[in-house]
């Protein structure tokens, strides 16, 4: 059985959406900022980080991105993704990894300004332009979703889709300033938040309502 | 049949090298880092950057991690990656993703501070933590090789080899000493220079001896 490191709004909500609408067995460890922050955690997890996935065989997968394109590929029959080789993967991978590295990654930075910058001068402007960058990415994604969507892969809803709607809650200024800037990926977020099988799950991570985090 | 938007040294060289070893035919376009600048270039590579990969229907796909799952996926007979579904193939995507987010994005920030920064000390500062950060995923990856090596997946050759090898090409302050500080590394790149398909690419590159590329 699977079984997801999970901490309430954090990188694990997509991993745990994509578990209940694949609807396959795992193991739910909900933790707190502390425990995650505990040394101890980084046994598991390299850089201390969740999402981590344990595998059937107990190994610690890392990376939402990954996590998720292992899951509907390993799950390829409950079509929640396009099927391995097809050339629909190819775009859903790589829409996957361009939202972790471009936009995901800024949020990283954007929390933890640190991690580029010594004075608080310094982390205020890495915090500033990490938003820019951030909001930039959701406008280029916005401009794609008002061409060709009403979905990341056009007419077909997939986990990139749960990946976008988990990007959008930590949107800057507010959640709720970002979909009313962003009508097109407010759609997709309707849309996850209308899906049966993650109503208990959303409920728990408390977004159920758009603005329930950050706002 | 597939196109490639390269450059030499850049970040399609792992996905270049990835085509030579599946053996699969391809279509391989260099540009010079001015074409890649070209604004008209965004119209198949969103921000601007490389590599692209066009799929035979000619949708372009980015990001060299996406890039580098989705062929080896999409030609599994090839065996240089775990099959989808695979156990293996969980930590193989996770290590791809791994790379590119902690990574390939901290060199992405180091060759191009300004995008969280303002000023020239700004800059400085966000250059030399960002090599840092890089240097600790490199010490990161070498402590798993020495432990579980001689190549990321273990005792299987895998395109997360080779896309390690190119993340080392970049390596501060150069490839050379970042050899010469994680040979386990180092090893895993010898093995990639050693492999006969790859030989025209990694001349064509400039890289076929350490040290060719920043040093």
């Amino acid at each position: 059985m699977y079984k997801l490191y999970n901490v309430k709004t954090w990188g694990s909500l997509a991993p745990h959406c994509v578990l209940e609408e694949l609807g396959v067995p795992y193991q739910n460890i909900w933790m707190t900022p502390e425990q995650v922050r505990d040394p101890k955690f980084k046994e598991i997890s390299p850089l201390g980080l969740v999402p981590v996935l344990g595998l059937p065989d107990g190994r610690p997968i890392v990376e939402s991105a990954a996590i998720i394109a292992f899951l509907t590929d390993a799950h390829a029959d409950k079509k929640l993704a396009p099927a391995p080789g097809e050339a629909d993967h190819a775009e859903y991978l790589s829409f996957l990894v361009f939202m972790s590295v471009n936009l995901y990654q800024m949020f990283s930075v954007l929390y933890a300004p640190g991690m580029l910058a010594d004075t608080d001068a310094e982390k205020a402007t890495v915090t500033r332009r990490a938003t820019e960058n951030a909001n930039a990415i959701f406008d280029l994604i916005e401009a794609r979703l008002a061409k060709e969507g009403p979905y990341i892969l056009g007419e077909r809803f997939s986990a990139a889709d749960i990946y976008l709607f988990m990007l959008s809650l930590w949107a800057r200024p507010s959640e709720t300033e970002h979909l009313a800037r962003c009508p097109h990926i407010a759609r997709v977020c309707a849309a996850v938040r209308a899906r049966p099988k993650l109503k208990a799950a959303l409920e728990a991570h408390g977004v159920m309502e758009p603005g329930g985090y950050g706002a």
